[in-house]
């Protein structure tokens, strides 16, 4: 069933209409028509069952059949944050990392990112990411499609250590050294409800001033198993890692 | 340091001689010199750290320095089965799998596959794979690129059950429904040296008497968290959860 996004929080009424891209999808795309249902998801994160009950030049009309019971959403609060790549690698992490159950995605500066964005670029970027979050979000049926933030600075993504309770740096140079406990131990020690911040690199990975930096704000730096990881696979092994840890075992 | 697959089983010689593709990315796109190292892998697993001795018309000529040591392989042989799906998705599954420790790769016509591959066609991608997998090996420090199977006919997939240890199947319909303990609970009962399939649908999904055909077979059906995984994407999961049950916790 079809999930779409609402940017107002839930309200009990007695009808909902759609307009505006949603109403394009539902209309034009999927051609739905009455007594169809689809899944409304509030900012809130609430989300209700929804049937068709009309569908005219302007809206979709629909009413509130039931509630969305399931939990949809990682019992822990995942950051995401990776150093620019070269290209459109972002893309694919920012779908994947969407589907795995990020809460929150940052692009930062790294020392070794080739690419340099400028403002304007950033921006673009931005709602282009937003964009892929969204319908990620919709396809995996999540109840929320992660913030998305393109820094500037790396000044910035340190300062932001503090406002985590975890703060894990994915370090190849840990993995080679056969570092493969740090990971696992960390997450024993998270509680539910608490926030982790990963921080992954670019392709050409950290710099070694970037790490002292990184662990001199209190980041952990670890392993990710034997075998080295391309730099959009580590934040997918990450989550996988995480929601096997808090949601299956 | 660079990794080269040796299709030869190791053999402790005086010199090693290496020619065709390897040659040219040593001479030729890395530009290396006498006395500079690289990791040579044999069709055995075995991995020796070799010095260049000589750069000549026909061959780079090296010499044993020591053994490679740790164990860059999963500790369980697993395979993978995806059915195949639509465009080149499968060049991205194969890549990351790779990566991800990935023991077998195989393809497979499932019921809802759009894409109908002749025999000429399956030889020509299979080919492609390999190429794919070996060079994700190579970068990922592995020492062993997965096979790649295409099959022509779902009928050989289902008769290769009994082969493996634990046959998994993800399940969209028992995602929806909430089941969550069952791959954790496989795993847990998994044993170090064994080996599990895990079989993927296409973007489709399975059909229902292709479900009834793997349960009948042994196949196990098991969800994935709560949220709903691409195809291309369920696959990675996977495997990062069994990378962080054997080689993390």
């Amino acid at each position: 069933m079809q999930r779409y996004f609402m940017t107002e929080p839930y309200e009990a009424k007695k009808q909902y209409d759609i307009t505006g891209e949603n109403y394009h999808h539902i209309v034009r795309v999927m051609r739905m028509e009455p007594k169809q249902q689809v899944y409304l998801v509030f900012s809130d994160r609430i989300a209700i069952i929804a049937e068709i009950v009309e569908v005219n030049d302007e809206a979709v009309v629909l009413k509130e059949v039931a509630k969305e019971l399931s939990e949809k959403e990682l019992p822990v609060n995942v950051t995401i944050a990776c150093g620019f790549p070269k290209g459109d690698k972002l893309d694919l992490v920012v779908q994947k990392t969407t589907e795995l159950g990020c809460h929150k995605f940052i692009g930062y500066p790294a020392k070794t990112s080739v690419v340099k964005w400028d403002h304007k670029k950033l921006v673009k970027k931005a709602e282009r990411f937003k964009k892929i979050a969204t319908e990620a979000a919709e396809q995996s049926h999540r109840q929320f499609a992660p913030d998305i933030v393109l820094l500037e600075k790396k000044l910035e993504l340190v300062e932001s250590f503090s406002n985590y309770d975890k703060v894990l740096i994915a370090y190849e140079e840990s993995a080679k050294e056969g570092e493969q406990s740090r990971f696992a131990q960390t997450l024993a020690e998270t509680s539910v409800g608490e926030s982790i911040l990963v921080v992954f690199g670019p392709e050409g990975g950290f710099a070694s001033e970037e790490i002292e930096e990184f662990e001199k704000h209190g980041g952990i730096l670890c392993g990710l198993g034997p075998r080295i990881l391309r730099a959009e696979t580590a934040p997918l092994y990450v989550l996988s890692a995480i929601s096997y840890q808090f949601e299956l075992v």
